[in-house]
């Protein structure tokens, strides 16, 4: 048992050595550790009898189609780029994971056709969007991200061709009606599990999230000579504010908001901050919880600038609805992780993931792995092997579920 | 009457002329402009009998002794030199004004020999450190001053060779036992006296002041995967304390207290801040009320690291202590607004000026004119004709005084 865990987690440190550079894992999309990992799954895909190929999208994908069953299909995947100086585990971990699936799937003679892709293009780092690889895949790649320019000035439309594809076939990345289910695995990258000592979550949702820029303006004056009274210090405005965004989602269950980026002008130590320009972003699972903790906190920074005779500015930057789980699939998750005899943890996932894409287009489910230390997007982001062993557990029952339902 | 304010006004705006750029007002230690600003103040302080010199480290001194009198001689002066992208009036009307001081001196018949002083360095600007003109002056030239360099990499000891001076007379700038008193003249670049319509305030202290840089240091973590209660957010700790600091002043008498500067790493809308580093700038007329002060709030950030499982470093910048002006002199001047009919307002200078630097060497007092909205280090920094007539005026009642006070 420990030695496909072993396998699992060997393999993706074999994989974090396909690096754009030599010191630290960075492996953006289409580029050329991106061939090398293709190379490198297409062989292990190959050796269990799948047919692979590489969508012009630059997703690899490797269909197992079990002798004399239908067409419908589940899908297993996530993404194999990633950020700068990232860990191993993140993205990689799921097409791994989905490959030693079909493995158990092939063990178990389930009569269930899989297809399991390692989508190219998650973090969106290269081109300055995300989801690139799963847009296509759902069908939903606008033909204007072509002409995005990554930061040498490369268009996507020529990051493809020089990649060895045809952009114009793009549209046959997505899937067609044959496509049953979509299940990805991936690491918490957050420190619930860790937490409350868990191997394994069933996501029941992605939540939705609102990006808001703040500006407080009131007036730069010297901090010697002007008086408490008579300033109008957008900082101290900024301040009072931050704090009641904290107590707010402190108050509301699953609700987290933050400022995590803030800009202060002039920013010197001896002058009274004139204007002060403050990031929200607010995620909860339920998007009439999110949009009600946001109006209060707008309403919140209007009343503060206004007592404080300061101006405010607002800006909505994002509003992205949140994204449920298929229930089905959730509960066939649910119910394999409650078979290996393990306590069954829902939880939204508060960040995005190729599954939001694709749940758009098929029913969808995931499947977190504790975090250890909840670090994510950084080398020391890990994953231990027992909840690799539970992943894989849990698979061959959900797999066994699944086949079962689909007859 | 306004015939005296008009010309003091008009004057101030020909110096503004002489700058270092075309259509902005910057004048540096030691640059060409501060040469055509002393040829300017020369040609008056001669034209009214005056004995004018240069003295090592730049400052333009002007001597008037009345036939008869003793060698006791009472000090007039603020500075010539400006920030960049300066008013007009900041240092410059204190030096023209005490040449008026002069004429009205001279028109009394008083005999009371008066040296005015144009400081030739007081912002600092030049070679980041201020105050030297008035250091030379007090006796407090530290000859290390001498190895200072400019952005260009010219040292202060090749500048002053430059302007035509020896730096190694700068020992013959100190004041000798013959100098009675010095009275500086400047705006308040505060909005103080224009709350309390008042055209005039007889300062009574220069503040203290402490500056300290507070580190708040948490973890960095995702905005949207980790919960509120497994956060330690460098920023909202750092916003709680900010608000204590404001707190914290106003409910002090005389107190500022002022978080002006804050750098938040990694400063990303979806990263829980994981270090955030604060500036504060604490200011009071009486030393143990400011110590007390930052005592109070560094036990705060103390306090507030430790609940939220933070750590905190602090580090002090600065401890400078008040600096009283002289009481006899004081009570001069207040006597003399008061003979003007004016009310008699006292206040303590938020900001550093020559005074604080001769008041080691000498009986000091000054005398604040009104700041038009409280702007200064700013083109639209200005003065009311009416606040230098009533200034005009209380010169007059302060130096038949004070003249009378050295018989």
């Amino acid at each position: 048992m420990g030695e496909r865990a072993q396998r699992v987690m060997t393999e993706c440190a074999q994989i974090a050595a396909m690096s754009e550079e030599p010191e630290r894992i960075v492996r953006r999309y289409l580029t050329p550790p991106v061939a090398a990992v293709h190379a490198y799954l297409r062989e292990r895909m190959e050796a269990l009898g799948m047919d692979v190929r590489v969508d012009a999208a630059g997703n690899l994908r490797g269909v197992w189609l079990p002798q004399g069953t239908a067409a419908n299909r589940l899908i297993l995947g996530s993404h194999i780029d990633t950020v700068p100086n990232a860990g191993k585990f993140d993205g990689v971990l799921g097409v791994v994971m989905a490959i030693e699936w079909v493995r158990i799937a092939q063990r178990l003679a389930l009569p269930l056709p899989i297809e399991v892709i390692a989508f190219s293009e998650e973090e969106g780092v290269r081109f300055g969007v995300p989801f690139i690889g799963s847009r296509a895949v759902a069908g939903r790649f606008d033909p204007s991200l072509l002409e995005l320019k990554d930061a040498n000035g490369v268009p996507l439309e020529t990051a493809i061709r020089t990649f060895g594809l045809d952009p114009a076939r793009i549209d046959e990345a997505a899937l067609d009606g044959t496509a049953a289910a979509f299940v990805e695995i991936h690491i918490e990258q957050g420190p619930v599990l860790e937490a409350e000592k868990l191997s394994l979550a069933v996501v029941n949702g992605i939540v939705g999230q609102s990006r808001w820029t703040i500006e407080f303006t009131g007036h730069a004056n010297h901090a010697g000579t002007t008086p408490m009274g008579l300033r109008h210090d957008a900082l101290a405005a900024a301040a009072e504010w931050i704090a009641e965004v904290e107590s707010a989602a402190r108050s509301t269950d699953g609700l987290v908001a933050t400022v995590g980026k803030i800009t202060v002008d002039p920013n010197a130590g001896n002058v009274i901050p004139g204007s002060v320009k403050a990031s929200l972003d607010v995620r909860h699972l339920h998007d009439f919880v999110r949009r009600a903790a946001v109006e209060q906190l707008l309403e919140s920074a209007n009343a503060i600038a206004a007592r404080r005779g300061l101006t405010l500015q607002q800006e909505r930057q994002l509003d992205q609805s949140a994204v449920p789980m298929d229930e089905r699939l959730t509960t066939f998750l649910a119910d394999a992780v409650e078979a290996v005899g393990l306590p069954v943890k829902h939880m939204p996932s508060g960040a995005g993931h190729d599954a939001m894409v694709m749940a758009a287009r098929v029913p969808t489910a995931m499947l977190f792995l504790r975090s250890p230390g909840g670090i994510s997007h950084h080398p020391d982001e890990t994953v231990r092997e027992e909840d690799v062993e539970a992943a894989l557990q849990t698979g061959g029952k959900f797999l066994a579920r699944f086949a079962a339902s689909i007859r």
